[in-house]
C-alpha cells in the first residue's frame, strides 16, 4: 500500500500525475491519493474578493486563516473543482476512482483549534472563528471497504471536528495519518520542489535522504511548507510507515520516480 | 427505501431539511439524499464574472448552458459547498453521511449531448463545448455497499459520460434513476413550490395527485423546472417506483410531510 499526496502549488500537471497513477494501478499497486489545491484556492478567493489571509504562529508555522466563508471557498476548490477534476481524469484513464473529503463518512476527524494565535508586526494577537484543526483519527475501515471493492480513493481536506464542524487541515499531515492508519509501507509527499534542499534557491542542493533518527539535524533546512512535510514524515514514520519520499510533482512520471527514490528519502531505520 | 431530492432554489432551509432527514434515519428509514444548488451556483457564477446562460430547446425545455468553465463552477458549488455543507450538517446531527458526486465511483453514467440546440430570438442555433447529458446508468452496488455499512449517501450532479467527461445532468431525473436502480418504493422531489399547481401564481391551486396513466392530462400545467420533475416522476414510476411526491421543501418537516402525502402524489396504480 502506497499513499501519495500531490500538492496544489503552481507548476504541477494533474494530467501527467493521473497518467502515472493509472499506470501504477494497472501494474497492480494498491494506492490512495491525497491532493492539495492551494494555488487554485488563492486564485478563486481573489476572484471572489476574498484574498487569502495567512497567519504565522508564535512558533513560526505559516497557515491559512480560515473563517466560515474562507472554509466554504476552500471546500469549493478542493472538494469541488480539484477533487472532481482529478477523479474525472483518473476515470477517463480507466481507474475506478472515487473522491472523498475528510468530512465524508467521517473519514478524517480531529480537534478544532479554539483560537489561533498570530504574530503580526511582532505582536501576538488572538483570532476567533477559525476553522482549522488537526487530524487525529482516520476512518480506515471506510478506505479499506472501497479499496477491497476495487475503488481508488482520492482524498481531499477538510476534515471534521468531533463536534461536527468542518476544519481545514494540513494535507501532508492528513496523508501521513492515512498512511499510518492503512499500514502503508510508503508515503510520497509530492510538491513543486525536488525535496528538502540545503539551499532553497538551488534545486541541485537536494538532500538525498536520511534516517528518522537524524531528522533533528536536517529540520533547520526546512522553511515554510517544507516544515509541515517534515512533521508529516515524522508522524508517519513513528507510526509504522517504512519510508517517506519528499518528491517533485513537476515531472511526467512523478509518482514512479519518487517510488524509485528520486527526492529526499526518509526511512525509519 | 426512499430517495429524497431537495432542490437548490431560494427559500429552502438545509438546516431544517437535515434535521428532518436525521429524525427519519433515527426512526430506521433507509434513505438516499440527492440535492441541487442552482441559486447558489448563480450567485457564485455572477461573483466570478460568469453569469449563467440559459438555453431553451426547440421543444421548450430550459436548461443551463455548460461550457468547461461553467461545469467547474457548477462542481465547486454542488460538489464542494452544497454537498459538503449538507454532509457536515447531517454528521453534526449524528447521521453517518457520505457525499458523492455522480462522477465518483462512476455513480451516475450516461450520454453527453454532442451539440445543444438553442432557440434564441426565434432562431435555432447550435452550441458546441456543452457539458450536459443524461443519466443512463446508476452504480447501484456502490450505493448498496455504503447503505449496508451504515452510511447515508448524499448525491450531487454532475454525472460522467461513457468516455469519461463530466456532464451536468438534471438532479430530479438523476434522483428518479437512483430510486429505480435501488428499488425504492417512494421518490420525493422537494422544491420551493407546494407541488404541481393549476395556477403557478396561486399556491392554493395544488393538484393533490393522480395516477401515472393520467399524467398526459396534467402535463400541460407544468412549466419550467416542473416539466423536468414530471419527466423524472414518469421515468421513476415506469421503472418500478410506487409513488412520487412533488413536495414543498420550505417547511421545517418537509420530508416527513411529503412522505405523509403533502404535495402532488403521483402513483403507478
Amino acid at each position: 500500500m502506497i499513499v501519495v499526496k500531490v500538492g496544489g502549488a503552481e507548476g504541477i500537471d494533474l494530467d501527467a500525475f493521473a497518467r502515472d497513477v493509472a499506470s501504477l494501478r494497472a501494474a497492480g499497486e494498491r494506492l490512495v491519493v491525497v491532493h492539495g489545491g492551494s494555488a487554485e484556492t488563492n486564485r478563486i478567493a481573489a476572484r471572489l474578493g476574498r484574498p487569502p489571509r495567512f497567519v504565522t504562529s508564535p512558533s513560526g508555522m505559516t497557515s491559512r486563516y480560515t473563517d466560515r466563508e474562507t472554509l466554504e471557498i476552500f471546500e469549493m476548490v478542493y472538494c469541488g473543482k480539484v477533487n472532481k477534476g482529478l477523479v474525472e481524469r483518473l476515470r477517463r484513464l480507466g481507474v475506478d476512482a472515487i473522491g472523498l473529503s475528510g468530512i465524508d463518512g467521517g473519514l478524517l476527524t480531529g480537534r478544532r483549534k479554539a483560537t489561533v494565535r498570530s504574530v503580526e508586526d511582532g505582536r501576538t494577537i488572538v483570532l476567533h472563528d477559525d476553522h482549522t484543526g488537526t487530524v487525529e483519527r482516520v476512518n480506515a475501515p471506510l478506505l479499506e471497504l472501497l479499496l477491497t471493492n476495487g475503488y481508488l480513493p482520492v482524498v481531499s481536506p477538510p476534515a471534521i471536528s468531533d463536534d461536527g464542524v468542518a476544519i481545514n487541515v494540513d494535507g501532508d499531515r492528513a496523508a501521513a495519518r492515512i498512511a499510518a492508519a492503512l499500514g502503508a509501507h510508503t508515503l510520497l509527499l509530492l510538491s513543486n520542489v525536488p525535496g528538502l534542499l540545503r539551499d532553497v534557491a538551488d534545486e541541485r542542493s537536494l538532500v538525498p535522504g536520511f534516517a528518522l533518527a537524524d531528522l533533528e539535524a536536517y529540520a533547520p533546512l526546512a522553511a515554510g511548507r517544507m516544515r509541515m512535510k517534515l512533521l508529516g514524515a515524522q508522524e508517519a514514520l513513528r507510526t509504522g510507515v517504512e519510508r517517506v519520499v519528499l518528491g517533485d510533482a513537476r515531472s511526467a512520471t512523478c509518482v514512479t520516480r519518487a517510488l524509485a527514490g528520486d527526492g529526499t528519502v526518509i526511512t525509519n531505520a
